[in-house]
């Protein structure tokens, strides 16, 4: 994050020395029967454990989000590193609970998820490439899943499926356009049944979502049996239930779903588990990651995907529901250089002063904080410093919050570690001691789904109205029909604007929210509203992160960023 | 094997206890800085300690191959870990060299690979699924280089690729016939260049077999580096290194390349490692296991795929060239039932006495004993004893064994374990320390393919000649100008048969082998004489073995076989 990076990423954690994973896990009186070791570094905590645990009480849960993102970058899971690493250092009993990279980003563009500079969670090349193989455990049921639809087709086809409707699609973990769309089935009759199909990245698979969703393992089963993956000739719904397989599928996920434990720097106990997609998903980590922290630790430092208009109202409406587990504080992360994009300052001019820009930014961040506030929610906002920040932009920032009675706090987490956020977590011990708390959700569940989607337009988005697409306002009606209208909606807009249009920043007012569609994720438990186009595949860059990598002789990662 | 099981394979793993794997890691000398655990009972071990075992002298190496396969099972895998449990018990240090199993076969129609009844490798279940996540990373590199492909091509094509002619697949570790021919690349200019392709499951990819074939990270870098990927418009050939990304794969394969240590029922160490399909691909376990194993024990018993026309003769003539190391025996495996359909008895006939049958047969395993004697090796014919062999069948084939000279052990490893190989072990001992070894490769290396190929079909099968297609001859031309004629012959021909034709069971003469095409497998290191069509992505049955597993609340496997 910081311009002048004197290590980077990769370097500081290679330079980093970890404690064995054994010596982590009893900060929070876990034992070596508690968990099973993936090395020296990783384990997963065991179901045995968890079940033990039900009877604790929960640890206090801070929920870090952010304004709207913007290419200049936030940081928000290196503030999360940090403020957990600072309450460690305060003497709390801390976790982190953070969600699992993906390869595709990894290999294309993006580089790693975990954290930066000295705010990392460790081993960081582990976490950055196969992990302790939940994603592939979650490919590989997606496409357990897929052959055997394509095989029952195949075979008969007795649940008079119709290839023309079928909703489930293949996965692959990887960045891969050429698979969005494609046609299977091809070569004859003993190849199966022709039709088109497509490839999601496996953060877009429903199963990611379930998995991060589930409370156990029953509830997984549940949960894979209620998927919706076609369409009969009647055009009703066929799930994996109708199928069968839900079995097998549990099966292959039965250890993907425990939590996988490490640490940071600073060698605070981090669980990194589950990562769904924040458009089509609801983009948090695992409810059993954030339930287990809150268990074992008092206070657990969380993250939602994107900004505070569709990750933390995600967390709060559909994780924190399904979970039982909700904040008790929020941090909302800026940086001066983003909140001058908000101000409308061009991404290659963000390295120079700019009052006016800044100025002009900040009612992005007053809506987040309006936001979290209707949750009923203590806030915190965290200056996520650069290096090219300067005084004068700082002290306007700070001037503005304390004149809107704003709490506010500079965070150097990136290049202090832990120390450069003792303020902020001093800040947010404060606010849940004196701020009185009434959290409450913006909708009720059996409110109808347009309604709902109304509600968070308004109340989240600071708009106006919405319009349903001719084909969404049918679905209304059928999946009420199907007695779906009772479950939560997942929101997939763009993250970069309150609005649905990426290029308005800012603050927008009086815009309409565009529904173009819905889909069922009723494994999941929720609605996806679709608002414009949501890719669900991504593509490689001309030169892919991956034309970097290399390993050394001894096993060492090269080049991962 | 046996026909009244008291208990299934799953029922007898599940009840027998496991040692730590730090002990069973003892008997070999390794200790827990040798080695990455993952859970109580499975460990990778390290590219320190396999470096520190070079300097070692190697222990010999027992190779267990087999009849012609017939639907009627010969129980290789079991054999070669009850006899290995058998040296253990006569106080050799032993370890057992396995493949590793595909999830496809095990979700589709055959259950798990790692033996059965009280000769089998535990923990089943986590073998049996993903493991230690190898076959997932291998999956993961054959499908990032063909996203790298599809994008080069999308991103200007600077090397020119011809999307009619790219050899590369992608690949799933399941059984998917609906992704044997697809169409990619489809939905407009965005999306990539639309083309055919084609998926193969993950154990035919080349990377399985380069990672099975390679002696340490570098030696992988630079095999992959030499994959024939495509061929460009001058129909010249496109390979990894004209590519680039060859660091990243290696990077996704630097933990799958470690051996995996684990135990069998009688806490026999064992490695499971690599798993390449025995047709289109050698079928051995990774030369790293083998040569690991080798190291670290007196004893290590391994096996092939396939019979030993096939398995045996990859083995000896691939593997042991690239890896240096010889076997020093050669078990036969035969089945009185398998003979007797070698003999012409029907399948559903085989529980009935038939010794006409039996001894027609016989002339299968005459052919196998000829062409390891052919290649200097001591063998011993062991006889995998089933519930429903009559005394008079198993006495035939002793007594045509000893009027043959062939030393022979009725075993007896399924019901009785380590204790019902004793006699096979110690005949095998007898063989190695009596037999004067003059162990031969068939052909040299420098023979042209065709001549190559000749010998095999000659000396190996018993054929006549070969005869090659026009398309075929006009590749050995093109091979030996692109200068692979150096290279090893991997014969793609079914297991069924000597020839290449299934149906001709027991020992065909005076036939021809029809050579369809050669494929240059450059990375692996051998070139792929096809002969048939070969399956290189299987289908799921009627009912997939997939809609009887389960999974209890404490992640506890059911209905995996």
């Amino acid at each position: 994050m910081d311009e002048k990076k004197p290590l980077s990423d990769i370097e500081i954690a290679q330079s980093s020395k970890l404690d064995p994973i054994l010596e982590i896990a009893e900060k929070v009186s876990l034992t070596e029967d508690d968990m099973e070791l993936y090395g020296k570094f990783k384990a997963k905590i065991s179901y045995e454990k968890m079940r033990e645990l039900e009877q604790q009480k929960n640890g206090k849960v801070i929920l870090v989000t952010s304004i709207n993102p913007t290419p200049a970058g936030e940081g928000k899971s290196t503030v999360t590193v940090g403020l957990g690493d600072a309450l460690s250092r305060l003497g709390k009993k801390t976790m982190i609970a953070l969600r699992e990279p993906s390869l595709g980003p990894t290999m294309g563009i993006k580089g790693g998820a975990t954290g930066g500079g000295y705010a990392q969670v460790l081993p960081m090349e582990d976490i950055n490439l196969h992990f302790t193989g939940d994603l592939h455990a979650i490919t590989t049921a997606n496409n357990a899943l897929a052959a055997l639809l394509d095989n029952h087709m195949h075979q008969g086809n007795e649940l008079r499926i119709d290839q023309r409707r079928i909703v489930w699609k293949r996965a692959v973990d990887l960045n891969d356009r050429a698979l969005r769309e494609v046609v299977v089935g091809l070569g004859g009759p003993g190849q199966g049944i022709p039709r088109e199909d497509g490839f999601d990245i496996t953060v877009a698979s429903e199963i990611m979502a379930v998995l991060c969703l589930a409370t156990d393992l029953d509830d997984l089963k549940r949960r894979l049996s209620s998927m919706v993956i076609a369409y009969d000739f009647d055009r009703k719904p066929v799930t994996v239930r109708d199928l069968g397989g839900e079995g097998a599928l549990a099966l292959l996920l039965k250890d993907a779903l425990k939590p996988n434990l490490v640490q940071t720097i600073e060698h605070t106990p981090a669980i990194i588990h589950g990562g769904p997609f924040a458009n089509i998903a609801h983009g948090c980590n695992s409810v059993m990651a954030t339930k287990t922290a809150a268990k074992l630790a008092d206070f657990v430092v969380t993250e939602a995907g994107f900004g505070a208009d569709l990750g933390a109202e995600k967390f709060l409406h559909i994780k924190s529901r399904s979970a039982g587990v909700e904040p008790s504080a929020v941090v909302i992360v800026a940086t001066i250089r983003a909140l001058k994009m908000h101000g409308g300052v061009p991404k290659d001019e963000l390295k120079h002063e700019n009052i006016t820009g800044l100025k002009k930014g900040l009612e992005n961040l007053k809506k987040h904080t309006e936001t979290i506030s209707e949750f009923g929610l203590p806030f915190v906002v965290a200056i996520n410093r650069f290096a090219a920040d300067s005084e004068s932009e700082i002290q306007v920032l700070q001037e503005w919050c304390a004149s809107n009675s704003i709490p506010v706090s500079l965070t150097e987490v990136w290049a202090k570690g832990g120390s450069g956020g003792i303020d902020l977590a001093e800040k947010v011990l404060h606010e849940m001691e004196t701020n009185e708390r009434k959290f409450q959700y913006l909708y009720d569940m059996t409110a109808p789904l347009d309604e709902k989607i109304r509600t968070i337009v308004q109340k989240v988005y600071g708009g106006k109205d919405v319009e349903f697409s001719v084909k969404a306002l049918k679905q209304l009606e059928e999946f009420a029909e199907n007695g779906w209208g009772d479950l939560p909606v997942c929101m997939a807009k763009t993250q970069y604007s309150l609005s649905d249009d990426p290029a308005k920043l800012g603050r927008p007012t009086d815009f309409t929210i565009h529904v173009r569609e819905l889909k069922p994720k009723i494994g999941a438990g929720f609605i996806v509203a679709l608002t414009g186009e949501m890719m669900t595949m991504p593509g490689l860059p001309k030169k892919p992160a991956a034309y970097q990598m290399n390993v050394d002789e001894q096993g060492r990662a090269l080049g991962l960023f």
